[in-house]
């Protein structure tokens, strides 16, 4: 069996475990179809599985190309296109997959669209306090437009995303409930079944949604580890030693291969001074030398992610698979 | 032929235009060999191509797999790994390759390592302010070792990594004149015909250097063209407009495809307010509906080009190629 220290560097792997153990922790709170899982987070249907496997079968994606990845490879049983387009290509592809697709919708143009491009269903995407979704007094009539087109209404969804990564759980708990009552308000004027929202920085306070759009639990990262959740992480870059100098040691891992919009990665018994194209330059108290292996932890999760060809699959030090991060681009 | 403006977004694309007038630029000021392009920027063998019928045949790569593919491109004719490794698999995989490669070396360790996988050149790497290198009086006996192992010492380099990123004038030649001091110390501890270093940002300043290592003239990106040089911005993300709310404006292009490190990328006719995995939230003067296209221009080329599997090649709005990124990853 290949050890993960025998890997060349730099490469990005998953800690199976913690995985596994991050997948019950979630089916446990949001079982079944109450959870609806993002995959932007790791835009890996190897991932995508573990998570139907554990109960969720119906999926969250940010992109078409997710949506039709995700289709490709089995898993269609529900997919929700969490964000607006226009784009006719784009929309009959999705609509022409092997898969139940729901689009969220917030315009009469996004509304026209789906409807000319065969999509069957969608959300009303109401904007809660973040980015995109319409107000909420528009939510009704866009509701009657989408069904005098043909397509069935399945609820409303709203993103709480300036809520979810604040890291105080008593302002958090305001904003969340803020977002929600406005998305309550909004589903009084829609209807359907659905109202889906949240992510993982919103577990445990969104007690409003049906489904909960969780993504970044799987492997979680710096950022959102903060906020004290029960998830661990388990996704990291492995870099080597490359070069010493007297008051530093650089990394042969850099910011082509680690998201830096959350700020600097960490790196345990060392300090991150600054991260280049192919280098990370830290400080530490260890004798190092070149060939020498550090574990660097991503900032945050989802655009690393989407940085790497492959996930290796690791578990006590060895390999045990390499997954394709199949659901990259656009 | 196809329109820029019927491809779906989003995608990178560069102006053929400004491509073949940066290069000609470059290729009159550093013309043949005195240039040695960094691929890092770009990481297309079809960029490549173009450096190579400027007349400049020797290329500077940032990683093995750089230097792989370089050499499977036929483009192997003088290849430079300017960056330490004692990777075995990779050092091997080099050596193997079909060119002529040589590395850059800063310790007994990578010394080593080059030379018991089949290394035959080495550049001894000098540490000139930043990053990687050895000290100047460790130069020479470096270069003694290398030459015992049985490699050429084709001579030195040294990266000012301090001072091209220094947008006033006067401070980055003092910086760039500093740094050579020390390279052309240590040049005379080594030998050799080579003394390389340098990089778009020190196109005017460095009149040490046997070869420039520049990359980003080829595109440029926000953060170079503040200094003024002859280069034009060539590299642009194409995005939609999704969603339209009373103050600001969502498109559909976000972090994953632009590289945050230098900052906010940029938009004619626009206020970027900030940029989120998939989506760029933007204000404008401008009266816009979902569907209409705004234009991006990304701040740093190198991370922005290797988030992307593609380069569609634009030329007075139409679709002239597309060429495959196809030296990312690692």
């Amino acid at each position: 069996m290949t050890e993960l220290g025998e890997l060349s560097t730099p490469f990005l792997w998953a800690d199976e475990a913690v995985l596994d153990d991050n997948l019950a922790t979630m089916a446990e709170a949001w079982p079944r179809t109450s959870l609806r899982p993002h995959v932007k987070a790791h835009k890996t249907t190897a991932i995508a599985k573990r998570q139907a496997a554990s109960g969720h079968t119906a999926f969250t994606c940010a992109t078409p190309r997710e949506v039709v990845g995700m289709a490709a490879a089995g898993l269609g049983a529900d997919l929700l296109l969490a964000n607006e387009t226009v784009d006719d290509k784009n929309l009959r592809a999705m609509a022409d997959a092997d898969a139940a697709v729901t689009v969220a919708v917030d315009s009469e143009a996004t509304i026209d669209a789906a409807a000319r491009n065969g999509i069957e269903a969608v959300l009303i995407d109401i904007r809660v306090g973040f980015r995109c979704g319409c107000a909420v007094d528009e939510a009704g009539q866009l509701a009657d437009r989408a069904r005098t087109a043909g397509m069935e209404v399945r609820g409303v969804m709203g993103y709480e995303g300036h809520a979810v990564g604040e890291v105080d759980p008593v302002k958090r708990a305001e904003l969340v409930n803020g977002a929600m009552t406005r998305l309550t308000a909004a589903h009084e004027l829609v209807g359907g079944p659905i109202v889906s929202g949240g992510g993982t920085g919103s577990y445990v306070d969104n007690t409003t949604v049906t489904e909960l759009q969780a993504g970044s639990y799987v492997l979680m990262d710096t950022a959102y580890q903060q906020q004290g959740h029960p998830f661990r992480q388990g996704l990291f870059v492995e870099a080597s030693v490359i070069s010493v100098a007297p008051k530093y040691v650089v990394l042969d891992a850099g910011l082509k291969c680690l998201a830096m919009d959350h700020g600097n990665p960490t790196i345990p018994g060392a300090q991150v001074v600054y991260c280049a194209d192919e280098h990370t330059v830290v400080t530490t108290e260890r004798h190092v030398t070149p060939g020498d292996r550090m574990t660097i932890v991503p900032a945050h999760i989802d655009p690393t992610m989407s940085k790497h060809r492959e996930l290796v699959v690791g578990r006590d030090g060895s390999v045990v698979d390499v997954w394709d991060i199949d659901l990259r681009h656009w």
